[in-house]
């Protein structure tokens, strides 16, 4: 099988960052041979630092990255896109930053296709939303980011093909956040406090850094939202509706003070909402796009403990899509929807199903040429 | 956007085909704005006679076939492709026939993409299935037969995703037949006998023809061989032991002799399963492919009755996906796994995936022409 390189420009080394790497480098033998495909890394950048790699660069890129890497501006690698003139571009997001916003379409504009965890691209406002897709179109670029909604499982891909064949989507339900669900799993049935269960899930990397972040809801939000415009509804991150997991005042407190000393003071409040659970209810924090009844929201939801929802385990999302076809028995996706090996793999199936696309291409040029 | 017909050859007009005209009648419009693609049907045909049509066909197909239908001889079929030379075809297998093995590598010879619903193709030696790849590797063709296992649910583009990207996959589990899912769902927690049970499911049309097929576990069995192939497992047919449902004198007993009068036969063997379970089991109807221990079977199994197969309804299929990556809690896929809207909506998502490819090359080739 004839072999195309696929020239991919890293943003981000943290956890996804790096196990993608990691994930690449051990498959690098057998997505050649399966797909005739090889990545390469010319750009591995973090916010502050970049590193420039030839053609021939080693595979022990932290080694490099340590030594070589040089304080950069972001023109630098437009520049660099310009003047080495590589072809079969992939920029690959995986930052949380908003940063990354004000690059996308330059890096579209040079050539690249788009790649991405981070999930603020697709939940600015839809004016950026809107310019982004139309450039895409003209510059004839892809833009995948299937881990945006529950990380390596299958979501986006799932809904916009039902979507795109005419199937009606009526109602999509579940957990949306492997952090809260950890939190919530344990929560309901045991007897720790619920700092303490939090305090665990920051440790284990669970969180976002501030976990205040997961807490606050709006990152299921962020993925209500990702998903509802799959489906063409012109929504804005304020129209999904977040019912604070500590009740408003408490929530303004924490993000007012300090929030590390305060984590005590949001055992009692859920305390109570626990004690206010019949014996056979547990607590999970649902996210709900109900699109007959035009009801977009966010909150900690009392379910039935042997319902799907209330035997979530660890990290577990669990996602309920309604159709029409379907009925009344919805369908469902469910797995670990977080952690870095997960999230690195969805990453590198997005990675190879644009990379399959430019080989048919680039096939297609070269039959077309010497045919 | 620039429209892209592409012709389908439909072969079958049972429940999913007439199914699929229906749909694709209903988002003609839809699909011609969101993917700038058009389906015509110039050839529809059944297992003895077929209709050809012009691209100013009417959309009463139906009346048409009564009328203008006649029958056929294959060959007549190339002749049309060949005398026609029409575009961007696909053809449709919506059949469960034996007939249609023959017709694959001349329609992939004659420009046609291929999508199907009938497992046959797959499931036949890995002679015919290693010869059809290579076929369509030369003529650059694609193959798409999301339906072969769960219907509409995204089995196959899932399990292939993460294969392609290098994830190690240990084991797959589940319920994978919707009308054996419906049988022992009910069969487990009502006091009727099978037989009645049985009735019930021919009655709703959720088993095959002859029920017998779904009764023999050998359709599960070639679910489970077409996923294994996925993995590039050299499975053949036989190597998936499959328990019988009923014992092996019993089976062979319905065979043989006249199976309609002999229903109530199965009663009590079923009987006997049901009062050996413990009160908080129930019996399911499981493959496993066990890609660690080389287990590959099929079999009536006891399961907890919370657990998440022990709670299946309706025609749901529940298949799990055990990855290195996912540990512990698999990758689970849950819905729908039967019935003619869910399959026919199927087919349709592997058309338009396949007609987007060909939108995608026709792009570049008029770019690379005038650009």
């Amino acid at each position: 099988m004839s072999v195309t390189t696929i020239n991919i420009l890293l943003f981000g080394i943290g956890n996804v960052g790096s196990t993608l790497l990691k994930q690449i480098e051990e498959s690098r033998d057998f997505i050649a041979k399966q797909n005739g495909i090889v990545f390469n890394f010319p750009i591995i950048a973090n916010s502050t630092v970049v590193l420039f790699q030839n053609a021939d660069q080693q595979q022990a890129w932290e080694t490099d990255f340590k030594r070589s890497s040089i304080p950069y501006q972001f023109q630098e690698i437009l520049d660099f896109l310009k003047n080495t003139q590589l072809e079969n571009l992939i920029a690959v997001d995986v930052t949380a930053s908003d940063v990354m916003l004000g690059r996308y379409l330059p890096l579209v504009q040079h050539g690249c296709h788009l790649v991405a965890a981070n999930k603020k691209p697709n939940t600015v406002d839809l004016n950026f939303y809107s310019l982004l897709r139309s450039e895409l179109v003209v510059q004839r670029k892809q833009f995948l980011y299937e881990t945006n909604v529950g990380a390596g499982l299958p979501i986006i891909q799932t809904l916009r093909n039902l979507y795109q064949a005419g199937e009606r989507i009526t109602r999509i339900q579940g957990v949306f956040s492997g952090s809260l669900s950890y939190m919530f799993n344990r929560f309901s049935v045991e007897p720790f406090p619920f700092s303490q269960i939090l305090a665990d899930a920051e440790r284990n990397g669970y969180t976002e850094p501030d976990s205040r972040d997961d807490l606050s809801g709006t990152d299921v939000a962020r993925k209500l939202l990702i998903l509802a415009r799959e489906l063409q509804e012109p929504l804005e991150l304020d129209d999904i509706s977040i019912e604070p997991i500590f009740g408003e005042t408490l929530t303004r407190l924490l993000h007012e003070t300090d929030y590390r000393s305060n984590k005590q003071a949001l055992n009692r409040y859920l305390e109570e909402r626990k004690q206010q659970l019949d014996p056979d209810e547990v607590l999970r924090f649902v996210g709900v796009l109900d699109l007959e009844k035009r009801r977009f929201e966010v909150k900690l939801t009392a379910v039935k403990r042997l319902s799907a929802l209330g035997q979530l385990r660890g990290t577990d999302n669990l996602i309920e899509i309604y159709t029409e076809s379907y009925g009344r028995n919805p369908l469902v996706v469910q797995g670990a929807g977080a952690g870095k090996e997960v999230t690195a793999r969805g990453v590198l199936s997005d990675l190879l199903q644009i990379a399959q696309l430019v080989k048919q291409r680039e096939v297609v040029r070269i039959s077309e040429v010497s045919g």
